[in-house]
């Protein structure tokens, strides 16, 4: 069974939900047969690189609130992400353009280390006071999650690489009808959207499970002999 | 969009239906939004591993044919393989316990590099007179898919590496109705059996590309403030 999981790197709800899901994907009998693919949606695709901003002045701005008014809403995101077992460190994060983290996701899992690399950089985003928003710092997570240094500079330095697996992933998501994340799919046929409680994910796990033996459609006819089978190739 | 194929090293049906597959893949207009993944499905997994024989005597032996009527039998593939575009030495290769070529697939797979190993076991298998139920030839190959030899000998060591991988893989395509390999599954909707035309994949992938918009079957209600948007998360 395969689960897609569209999320940025930027997105708190992301962070938190992604968690929630292991816990519930935990709880699952099933769980040694799920995969789990990280797919890209940009928050916010339209924020210049190398702009970057403070999370609560940017949150009172957006949303024309006070600073402490921000900063209260902050903390109830924080709530929820250690209530949800997550270190966050209340305001410590900052807000900029993700293309690139997406482009490194991609590249990521193209080696075997997109788990890797995702959790890394939510745990560094969210419970570290250090930007994520800075090459060095980048490629310092890249390597901690397995990923050849040199490699990694190489994608990084080169914008157009991974960038249509990104744009690609961002059209899925459009297509699926994800407006928001984190966005769930199991096995294409069932969503669940948002940060939702352990247990949700367990009863998703559980619904795809028992709806995993889809009746496939048959495209063509085998011609005579075109198959092997357990008993050897069919003599045409 | 996702294509599933499980076949085996051993099965030249799959050598041959892979091959127009891709050939069909090539004329599809959206090929490089497509994902090839390759599934394990052993063709005879109560062959003891060490024993292996001849093709031609073999296929004598289990269909109760004379030697003539067996190399007639593996011409005819072989006709299919040339005509297909693929190199294949008549009678060359050797059938035996295919399970630690599956296994090192996998392995494979999570290092990005499952297209280039099956690609080269396959090419090998019938176009080299070196056997491949061997841990030195296999070791050569992996290194030529670009997998570190020492990582793949701890693999090819260690039966219990990937087995469960290689398990559920076959589980999977028992569920999916496969009784035999080569064995196509388009986003888990639509399959295609044996090595058909090239056409008949490029239709498959059509008619898979016209119906990849599902409606997803949503599972629980995200509580206020869950998701994050394009702009920025809901502030609960």
């Amino acid at each position: 069974m395969r689960v897609e999981i569209w999320s940025d790197v930027a997105c708190p709800w992301c962070y938190i939900g992604k968690a929630r899901f292991e816990q519930g994907l935990e709880a699952f009998a099933h769980k040694d047969d799920v995969e789990v693919v990280f797919r890209s949606f940009e928050l916010d695709p339209s924020l210049p690189k190398g702009t970057v901003s403070d999370v609560i002045p940017m949150l009172a701005k957006k949303y024309g609130m006070s600073l402490e008014q921000a900063h209260q809403a902050e903390a109830r995101v924080a709530a929820n992400a250690h209530d949800t077992g997550l270190d966050y460190i209340l305001g410590a994060h900052d807000v900029g353009n993700t293309f690139d983290m997406h482009r490194l996701i991609h590249f990521a899992a193209e080696q075997g280390r997109q788990k890797e690399l995702v959790g890394i950089l939510f745990a560094n985003h969210f419970a570290d006071e250090r930007s994520l928003f800075d090459d060095t710092r980048l490629l310092e997570l890249a390597v901690e999650a397995g990923l050849d240094k040199d490699e990694a500079a190489a994608v990084l330095a080169d914008e157009t690489r991974y960038a249509d697996a990104v744009r690609a992933d961002e059209r899925e998501a459009a297509m699926l009808g994800a407006t928001g994340v984190p966005f769930f799919v199991l096995d294409r046929k069932f969503g669940v959207s948002g940060g939702q409680p352990a247990e949700v994910f367990t009863q998703a796990l559980e619904e795809a499970w028992a709806a995993r033996t889809p009746a496939l459609k048959v495209v063509g006819e085998a011609p005579e002999g075109a198959v092997c089978g357990p008993d050897g190739c069919e003599i045409p």
